[in-house]
């Protein structure tokens, strides 16, 4: 088999089988086929795409290029789910412990922000002590005794896919349905769970601009898992706009829990609501749309959901009493109001924008390498469809001093303003099974 | 400016402009933009194509990425001619002599041949003393005094071309018009000549299979030209079969110089005919393709194309008796014929295979290391439209005895048969200016 052949053979639109993309995989992997002939290869699939038996092919080779998480020894429903990123997205502290609550297995590795969007691991080192490094035991320990883990990712998870990442980042080869579905879904088939919720954000704000292509690379997503025997289900979201109020490390975290408490965000709470039903019904504990939504609204107003999200900072070392006294995780010195520059309706609230304007005053990184200030963040006070006065405050930058004038300037300008009322999207747009 | 949103650029369909190209041709040559990021580039240009300024851009900024030949110091008309490669195509060593006797001046570097297609080089040095090693002064001098010289490539011509085309070859992004256009044209500009004429060989056995594809080629390049100032014309020919009926560097020799004394065979007398002619037009040497025709038929008949291929010979080294006495070319041992399978009619003869029989006994390089034998080769004793009865000799096989039968047998499937009576292609199928 010579690489150049399978590259001219996709260039003209032919599928590659199993065999010659295994042979390409492996190949890229163990360094024997070079960058320069891939990312020729990449650029033919942005043309030409990958049809459903390839995104599977391709998936479960780069789920077989490293290790795969050993779930075996977890009893019961095992669950995960993914978002494809947003800003302000702190979803899974909310999700996991709902549906952990209810009886769900939820064993799942996080990542870390970079650039405009937040990462999980870095929320919850917000709270003193607790320990996002846990060895495989423990992490399945965990689980099996109180039902949810969020860890980083310590094996040597899908080596092909962070290869080929790097890759497409440098090679303007990113914007592929085929190659993006099957990036995420090789990552959560090595992560193990039998039933996986995936996020698909929408909107300017998302990698996804429009539905039409959201829902494509959903339905690419949905057929990669169930051809590896995984029932998958993708809830397109919308990111026209920040997710809830609050974005920055610490102030996520206290947002999770204002919303575990039945305090949060009216869009924030919908999207954990709807998020959480569908893990359930996704791993088949209910049937009706309806119940798994009461279930959840009994276990955020009984309190069992934020007890287990207290019973796993407990477990992974972090004070648990956090959950009641914010001032346990420290907090940033000035509040510098950013004032509304005219009257109107906020139309749209560039979400990237608002990432970027955090991550610059420490709440995120630019690079690898680059700390967060975890007490930083910014509070938005005006959604869209909200009415606004000139000079009323759109939002609160929560900060300590660095890059503020900036940062204002940032969340001016990711306001947009309409002297219409504004009819706000519903923050579920699809939901493809 | 930053490779990948060049590269985004072109995926997207949008045209890059001069200072664009320029980055990126300068940047491959000198290292700082990796082969990776080249190779995703050529791929989106392959789908997306190159408009015409891109491609005047492309070819300039690849003829500036090297050394330019200078002809200033020669005197009167110049013009120079190029095929795309053929098998049997011997061309350049009959139209060089005979546009040389009418007043041209024909400075031109060849290159050696590869894989299945032979090269000018070689067939000349089937001359005992041809040296086609000529430093710039002593070309210039030679084309001064005689009117044409044939030399091979010294000067670091266009490297940025032979660096594209090495990655091209091996990341399936050879077939694109605009390309292949770019990477002709830019050879030919910097060898300096005013006046263009291009060879487009079409058809089963040349690189565009199809007259459309060739035409948009030609129309490629004659633009190319044009932008640069340079009279360009592309003539499109039939390789449905070899050119003529010689292949192998001595025994196209022998048919170039017989064609010369008038008694070459049809189909390639006619293409040096018509090659020669759109020479002399292009250099406005002539209005009228009738008048250019007649000249070319008055220089063979009274031998003065000849005697311009003598003195060549003799400037360049060479035993110019050689024209009158074949036996100064070392012959080969051996004469073998290859006898028809069946009666009827020729109705095809793969190009490609004839090339590769001639090169696997020794007439042409697999690989550049590779020596060449010029005493062997094949003669092609039927041609297409030609009737054969079984058992009557298709061809002879000139050999010292390396690899015959293999040689035998590529013969034998290189013919096709029809019971009916064939019709012969032309051997112009157009020209484009």
């Amino acid at each position: 088999m010579r690489t150049v052949d399978l590259i001219i053979k996709k260039r003209m639109g032919q599928a590659l089988s199993k065999e010659e993309i295994n042979f390409l995989i492996e190949g890229y992997t163990n360094d024997s086929i070079p960058d320069y002939q891939i990312s020729a290869l990449l650029m033919a699939i942005c043309f030409q795409g990958l049809n459903a038996d390839e995104q599977a092919h391709m998936a479960e080779a780069m789920l077989k290029s490293g290790d795969q998480i050993d779930l075996s020894k977890i009893n019961g429903v095992k669950a995960d789910k993914h978002s494809t990123g947003g800003v302000g997205d702190k979803t899974t502290l909310v999700v996991a412990p709902i549906v952990a609550s209810l009886g769900i297995k939820l064993a799942k590795m996080s990542g870390r922000g970079l650039g405009h969007t937040g990462g999980t691991l870095d929320k919850l080192e917000s709270i003193p002590g607790f320990r996002i490094e846990v060895s495989q035991e423990d992490f399945v320990k965990q689980v099996n005794d109180i039902g949810l883990a969020l860890i980083g990712q310590s094996a040597n998870i899908t080596p092909a896919d962070k290869k080929l990442y790097a890759l497409r980042d440098v090679t303007g080869t990113v914007e592929s349905i085929g190659l993006i579905a099957t990036s995420i879904m090789s990552k959560k088939l090595a992560s193990g769970a039998d039933h996986i919720v995936l996020d698909v954000k929408v909107g300017r704000g998302a990698f996804m601009k429009d539905l039409e292509n959201a829902q494509a690379l959903a339905k690419a997503m949905v057929s990669i898992g169930t051809s590896h025997k995984r029932d998958t289900v993708c809830v397109l979201t919308s990111m026209e706009q920040p997710l809830g109020n609050a974005v920055g490390n610490r102030l996520e975290v206290i947002e999770a829990i204002e919303t575990l408490k039945g305090n949060g965000p009216a869009d924030f709470n919908e999207l954990c609501r709807e998020l959480s039903a569908e893990i359930l019904l996704v791993s088949k504990v209910v049937k009706e749309k309806e119940e798994a939504l009461s279930l959840v609204d009994k276990v955020i107003k009984d309190g069992s959901a934020l007890e287990k999200f207290r019973q796993m900072v407990q477990y992974q070392g972090g004070n648990p009493d956090v959950v009641r006294n914010y001032s346990l995780m420290k907090e940033a010195k000035e509040k510098i109001d950013v004032k509304s520059p005219t009257s109107g309706y906020v139309s749209h609230i560039d979400a990237q924008a608002i990432g970027e304007a955090s991550m610059i005053i420490g709440g995120g990184r630019l690079t690898k390498a680059d700390q967060i200030d975890h007490s930083v963040g910014i509070l938005l006070n005006k959604k869209v469809g909200d009415r606004v006065m000139e000079g009323e405050t759109l939002a609160t930058i929560i900060t300590n001093g660095k890059n503020t004038e900036e940062c204002y300037q940032k969340i001016i300008n990711a306001y947009e303003f309409s002297k219409d009322e504004v009819k706000v999207s519903p923050i579920v747009l699809d939901i493809i099974k």
